[in-house]
């Protein structure tokens, strides 16, 4: 049966500055990647984030940035592959332990902003992560944005990843994505038509009309968007319709 | 056979400010109390620390402190019972994904300064960091700084804690310590007496020349005490001298 | 001629965090405290309230927090007198150079959250706030949220002060203010009655119908209120109509 | 008459960490570059530097870094030139509160690290800087540490600049330096000799052997370097057998 998996970025309120709708969007999704301190969160936001998600049955995934709140984790910085790989580490095992609280483990990985960014375009850092990640717990799921990573990712026989796709933005023919500075509202047909497209065809339509290969087992939507939820109910009732399975990652690898 | 722990604060360095003797200091000791970021350490201190811990097969413990580098963690904050336990688990779960990379877990949780203080003179901060440490792991020991918490920890018939001594500071007759600014140089022998008096007799001669009661299964040395590594030294030989074993705290609960 | 101020705490967004309604708000206040990068705000912002500011001809003033953005300088630590005093002048020099820009000065400092209530709980803390800020520039306003603070304010010959009031809170008999989690709406004739009553008597009426002395030759208005835009509009209008005048702090000192 | 001013980075302490010998360096030094709280130092560490300064009759100059204290602003990150200088303008401000507690005022800025990468890689960054400054101050001095940043100094009439030179670390040909991690110990009569070449002809030896132009009014010292009160004692023996005077940068421009 045909399977796929909604992520999206949680948790990223810190102290009293709230972001994001969490608690609208978390019954539609079936993993959430859950910010871990660095550049969002704070310990008490993912306590109740990892609480929301495990009322959900969501899995658990940690979102890791790098340490610039000021810059939202949004600006490279010239760090090493062994600083990057250390910063996942321990945004990893700090989500693990509020994890641990409801017998859960965490599920997956999924670099935030600037950080997916340096290892989308450092081979090594890339590796460094991967191989930081499998020391400390070889069951995650590495939830690759792009193809450079995913393709290293593959590399490692005892790494399980998955290749993500995106149904709120447009793709340029080169499978490069048509960022938004804040994700307006979307058609909820043409929205649920890519979640289908993906999940059956592991195809999409770019901008231009063509046709272009995104073999991804899992969706992103932006929590933040300005329809997400109704977006959400749509790409429910569609996959309903078409019965494809709604699966969170670690039943998918 | 009699038996003791040694713990020692350790991963106290912060980017490019190095803090301590770490490396000369872990020989020695049972239990490393490592700092989770928080008060001081950063991850890359914090795997540097835990690799050291490892080669000299010394207890890994967490020694969280309140969100203040400036303070060094070392200024009480009203902060609520909920805050000081989330705190705790986010820096205890991040020390256990680098413990992870060694096939090891976290053995111990000890609350620096401030948050020490806190938990002493707040029951419901202390009960809180408790019921944390067990929701995340019911394997965990409590290291005990002062009775008041040590009192509440033993009615908790799940979670392990163990007293802790101190022979490189003068006890006032009502078992409080001469906190000293930096800990000067001591003479070895007479804290050397003082090892095998907590261990043997569970006592200790306090400033005034009577004895007081310290039931303590390990002993606190400051790593950064001006001879730290002689009186460990000594330490180490009358030990030997006196049948007296070295064990972590996980082999004596 | 009556007059009176009206100051307004603003610029509390923090990199990707927006919070307030600072442009809304600003066009009808007098002296706006702007977060000063500790409990709140960061340089981009620091700048683009100082602007807001200075086009709408508004008294630029500092509401320095303590060094603890997770807590939004909410809770209270044991800092030292000259850890606070040292605060405080940080945070005012760094506002000073944003206003350098204008061709302005800072006209004020207003103390945040717990770091007003610790001035307002240790004169010790308040003297060396209040020195700091002489040494810096004597020609600086305090503006005082509280009476322990404004008496002590008053023993420094040299230091201009002013007393705060509040109009979208209610008063206990003894001048405390019954504090809300988040300032609801308030009936806007009621609002304007009280700023009419504390600009031309000095007093208002408490929450049990006594009439309480508040000294205040400002006033403070919560810019996060539910109705803070429609208060302001009708104390404006009712200012006119009662014939006083609106004043920066420092064309009343 | 021949001067030139020697400078040294001052104040890098942070908290409970102390980095440098800023006691025992200032002494012989006319201006220091003092951290602004971002990269390192804190208000407390910056008001004891500014009073060692001030005691000594050092100017004062603002060394702003990153805000990347985990990195102690040693890494490039993708800020954009209004960031960059909204963050050196919030810490010159800090710094002048503090000189204003002296009747002085900042003389000086000096970006730190991979700021100063910045600025001598993009034209953009340095002009925001440089604008950023004047805004705040036209009587400020610019001190250049590479001659790209020089050059786009002196294109300002109303900015001042001074280029400074190294004499503890060694040229390359092309006028680049060989950096060391930590600057070890050196010959004091080789380095004399190589400020007295600076001051009276503008060049210095390369590690090749051939002669380069170093139009420098300015000698930075490594404060932290092995033999750093060695070297500034001969050095200023030195100048004064060659009757060369010592002046700060604002008695050179």
């Amino acid at each position: 049966m045909t399977a796929i998996d909604i992520n999206c970025d949680m948790g990223e309120s810190f102290g009293n500055w709230t972001m994001g709708r969490d608690s609208e969007v978390m019954p539609y999704i079936t993993s959430a990647n859950i910010a871990g301190g660095y550049h969002a969160g704070d310990p008490h936001v993912m306590r109740e984030t990892v609480e929301l998600a495990a009322e959900h049955d969501v899995g658990i995934g940690v979102h890791p940035g790098l340490p610039d709140k000021m810059g939202f984790g949004r600006r490279t910085m010239d760090a090493t592959p062994e600083e990057v790989r250390d910063y996942v580490v321990y945004q990893l095992g700090a989500l693990t332990a509020f994890a641990n609280r409801h017998g859960a483990s965490v599920q997956h990985v999924k670099p935030h902003g600037a950080m997916y960014s340096m290892l989308s375009e450092s081979e090594a850092h890339c590796r460094a992560v991967m191989e930081g990640m499998l020391e400390v717990d070889p069951d995650l799921v590495y939830l690759a944005t792009d193809m450079n990573i995913y393709e290293v990712a593959r590399e490692y026989d005892e790494l399980d990843a998955v290749f993500e796709g995106y149904v709120d933005l447009d793709y340029n023919p080169d499978r490069t994505l048509i960022v938004e500075k804040s994700v307006g509202p979307k058609d909820p047909e043409l929205v649920a038509d890519r979640v289908v497209s993906i999940a059956t065809r592991g195809e999409i339509e770019a901008v231009d009309g063509t046709t272009i290969n995104v073999p991804a087992s899992s969706i992103c939507i932006h929590g933040d968007g300005s329809n997400a939820v109704e977006l959400l109910e749509t790409i429910h009732d569609r996959l309903d319709a078409e019965g494809i399975e709604l699966a969170s990652l670690d039943e998918l690898v």
